[in-house]
């Protein structure tokens, strides 16, 4: 049989990447990436509404970047493999979640149309839009007063990242927009149907982001009616009750789609995936007792169980969510990667600038070396890593950053160091909560680009931890995911496979290389991890709500001028 | 009569700086500054011994250093005004303290020495030398049990600042040089003496750093013998029983200094002072109710009281310790502008400082403007301004600082105004220290670089503290103090002044504009300050003593090296 390939595309924050891969071994022949146009849109709407501003803590996207990501990366991969396009079986995405818009019944997003694209509520609501707190607010509180049964599920807190808070809050502030839309998707859906002409929703993002399980469906009308009278039908007005697990095929690229990527109608497109728990079985992960971490802007962490347990403030367990036959259970921070980039962007002196450049090295290369050099706890700090709130454990978007231990001595490094650290602190939170709650971890399975380029990072987190780290084999490990979901939905008839077991068998790899934790500093990072849990418990569980305090001035104060000073 | 002169040496932490005044008005004729060839000596020892490395919170200065204001500071302000140097009547300095050094029975300093010089113990131990807190926390301990009556004037805890403390540490870690040492004096006295050739103790440092009062002197033998049986006569065998208030004449200058100097053998000096006491009459307060501030790297706040308070947490109460005739409070913060000068130094992006160089401005003027274009609270930071301790009312060099509310959306101005906010707190808290316990404060007087160069930082300082801040006429306050008690020790009968109070009615004045409170700027701090004073209480007084915890384990972790990763 001749090789066959298959192609994932994986929908990032900033860009969309499609990777092509040999189905029979997973061998990676050509990626591409086509960055956002308009990136993640958080200060005012693009040209021509650019006189729009946006208020904080919003991050929008523009759906036609993600076309663009079809048109340009897809067959740019398919030119640079030199493969017959006839040999692509199948084609898989995954994307950041949640991640959703309001579009039409004929899938044309509101953004795309120039009646609606002046409102900011016509836009891609990203994951990391945070301004829908008042609306999961309202959503936890009618639910513990209703006494809803699938709270638990999730850790007994819904995210104002979730799909109900955003749509809920597109109600609230901008209900025209709400009426206009036909449809309320996950983008991740939303690609699929442009792809196939085929409305489907993927049981991942229904039972991690809105509240679906394949035992119980939905929340009643009656609980969305007593969120909103008028949201009481949102389910069978702007959603479906057909939820399809990943893996599946949703149907074959349209006329319009084979255009665009330059691949035969028909070809095989997989049920829409989401980028992490695409990468669970791309990085070998099909069984219990393994923790895949997606190291990122952000950081999402994906364990299987056997059975169903309650972990409180985990984002949810969803049956067949991640590999059919077993629970998935996730959890996430929200603040890994982009914790690194703020502190490099705002506030890394010119000196370091000036020698990364002199000795041709990336700013987090040159700050990792030199905080490589400091032992634990030299650097006299602790941080709590809530520069973007925090989405697991305690599940509140209101919590911020906190540095503590500065002196006049402290240096960029140390302070990189410490933010290090502190999401190493909140991995741990993390895993005890899941081993507390009887989901057992015994090894990380690490991927993403933090993982890929920062050995300090991960033995960090494995002295943080007590856990060996190893790395996933693929530098691009949910696409590769999405490549593989893409290969089962072809099926094995015409050369792909016939489960995602088989798949990861068959493609999946890690590296040779494994992070183990050294006890030294496992002891030294034992005591200040006792202070880490100090200070979360302080700040995270009403201790202390200066936090919250600091964010409502900070949003009463951004809608004031400052008075000016008289002297 | 024609004009007469006098020239004031104000001994900073950076640099030292002569000025010469009209002792008729206070006009400033000239002044010149010598910056430390050594500066601040804080990494390790200078050359030929800079491979003597220098532990955490070590200060140290090089006595040449202030030599050589002499040679070449004083003779150029004599020049640049173009004065006949015998018009010269009178000189004053005052310094940084506690800044203390081991001498020779001769004055000379051991660090000038080849045979003690590399030893750490025989340089200037600086104000902000922090390393003897052992030391000072068995002073306060062993002044606990013993109940020493002198406790309670300090507020109850003595700082590792002051002398007794870092003299200790002499004794301690370098029992040779204490042997070595003739005597143990405050820089301020060093300087008079390397002038007179008269070894003079002055009241001011002796009553705020060295636990000495007008009515019971220094602390007893027994209670020296206490700390250590070889320390029991420190007082008798190292320093002086003879203390002289400020303003009095101390001598005049010898030959060997007059030659230095280019003024007249026999040129009266006053007796020692210190910068911030030097500073109250110069900033025309002799009277009670209004506070001095004088804002540099660190800030020191003045204010005379009719009568003796015990107020905790401050820094000292002196019987004529400032102003003859009224207890002179002192209070201070030990990072203000070191603060500000920190972040820019360490924690500035590098568009920051492009557009300064492009502008034409200083990177702190930059800041300045775009922090004042912020509302108050929509930072939504909060800092307690510890990064090098606290020096009142908690009065613990053991704390550090603390950022809280980061985002990602923070930026460097939000965090710089942050810094700034958390300075006012700081005030605000010794403020009110001070009024709760009797000693009302109505009015401030700033004075110091930051006084003078930003609005921003005074208005902010008025809103937070509801009080209204002037500013000094001069903007060499402590130098023109110096020069004033230069006049006083000259004397009425050739063309000085009869006391303090006639020099400052005839040569101090403020500028013409104050700085009052924003009612609404100041109901919002009302709330971040009530936020303050939680954390302050929380991390400052027991709650969480996690800063204590970080330096101890930054102080073990820097006597280890790191582990080496292995992969």
């Amino acid at each position: 049989m001749p090789s066959r390939y298959a192609i994932g595309i994986d929908f990032g924050t900033e860009s969309g990447r499609a990777v092509l891969v040999d189905v029979a071994d997973g061998t990676m022949l050509a990626t591409a990436v086509e960055p956002y146009r308009n990136g993640v849109i958080d200060e005012h709407l693009p040209a021509p509404h650019d006189d729009v501003a946006l208020p904080p803590d919003w991050a929008l996207q523009d759906p036609a970047d993600y076309l663009r990501v079809l048109q340009s990366a897809v067959p740019e991969v398919v030119r640079t493999a030199r493969v017959d396009p006839a040999d692509v079986i199948g084609i898989g995405i995954d994307f950041t979640a949640c991640t959703m818009l309001p579009v039409r019944a004929d899938g044309t997003a509101l953004a795309q149309l120039p009646e609606f694209q002046g409102d900011p509520h016509s836009w891609v609501k990203l994951w990391k839009h945070h301004a829908a707190q008042p609306e999961a607010d309202r959503i936890n509180e009618v639910a513990r007063a209703t006494g809803q049964p699938w709270l638990d599920r999730y850790g007994g807190k819904i995210s104002s990242e979730w799909f109900f808070a955003k749509a809920l809050q597109i109600l609230d502030e901008a209900p025209g927009i709400y009426a206009a839309a036909d449809r309320l998707i996950e983008a991740t859906d939303w690609v699929v149907w442009r792809l196939t002409g085929v409305e489907t929703r993927n049981a991942c993002t229904a039972g991690y982001k809105a509240m679906w399980s394949k035992r119980d469906g939905f929340p009643t009308p009656e609980y969305f009616g007593a969120l909103d009278p008028r949201f009481a039908s949102v389910v069978d007005d702007k959603m479906s009750r057909e939820v399809v697990p990943a893996g599946e095929r949703a149907g074959g690229l349209t006329a319009e789609a084979a255009a665009w990527t330059g691949l035969p109608v028909g070809t095989a497109v997989a049920v829409a995936n989401v980028d992490a728990h695409a990468a669970v079985p791309a990085a070998t992960v099909t069984d219990v007792g393994r923790m895949v971490m997606i190291m990122g802007t952000s950081t999402c962490h994906m364990v299987l169980g056997a059975d169903e347990r309650e972990v409180s403030g985990m984002c949810g367990s969803v049956e067949d969510g991640i590999i059919p036959g077993y629970f998935g259970y996730e959890a996430g921070q929200s603040c890994v990667g982009d914790h690194f980039g703020w502190f490099v962007e705002q506030g890394l002196p010119e000196a370091y600038h000036d020698e990364a450049r002199r000795r041709g090295l990336d700013a987090h290369a040159l700050l990792q070396e030199k905080a490589a050099r400091l032992a634990v706890g030299e650097s006299g700090l602790l941080a709590l890593d809530w520069w973007n709130g925090n989405r697991s454990v305690l599940v509140d978007a209101a919590l911020s950053g906190l540095l503590i231990g500065a002196t006049l001595a402290t240096t960029p490094e140390e302070i990189y160091r410490a933010l290090i650290e502190a999401t190493a602190y909140g991995t741990r939170v993390i895993v005890e909560a899941f081993e507390r709650n009887g989901v057992p971890v015994d090894e990380v399975v690490a991927c993403g680009g933090l993982a890929e380029k920062s050995p300090l990072i991960l033995q960090i987190y494995a002295d943080v931890t007590g856990l060996p780290f190893a790395v996933s084999g693929s530098d691009q490990t949910p696409a590769l995911g999405a490549a593989m979901f893409g290969a089962v939905a072809a099926g094995p008839a015409i050369g792909g496979h016939a489960s995602i077991e088989a798949a990861a068998r068959a493609m999946a790899r890690r590296r040779p290389d494994t992070y183990r934790p050294i006890p030294a500093n496992r002891d030294a990072y034992d005591v200040l991890y006792r202070e880490y849990v100090r200070l979360h418990d302080y700040f995270g569980r009403g201790g202390n709500d200066v936090m919250k305090t600091l964010r409502a001035l900070r949003a009463s104060a951004k809608s004031r001028t400052p008075v000016p000073m008289e002297a």
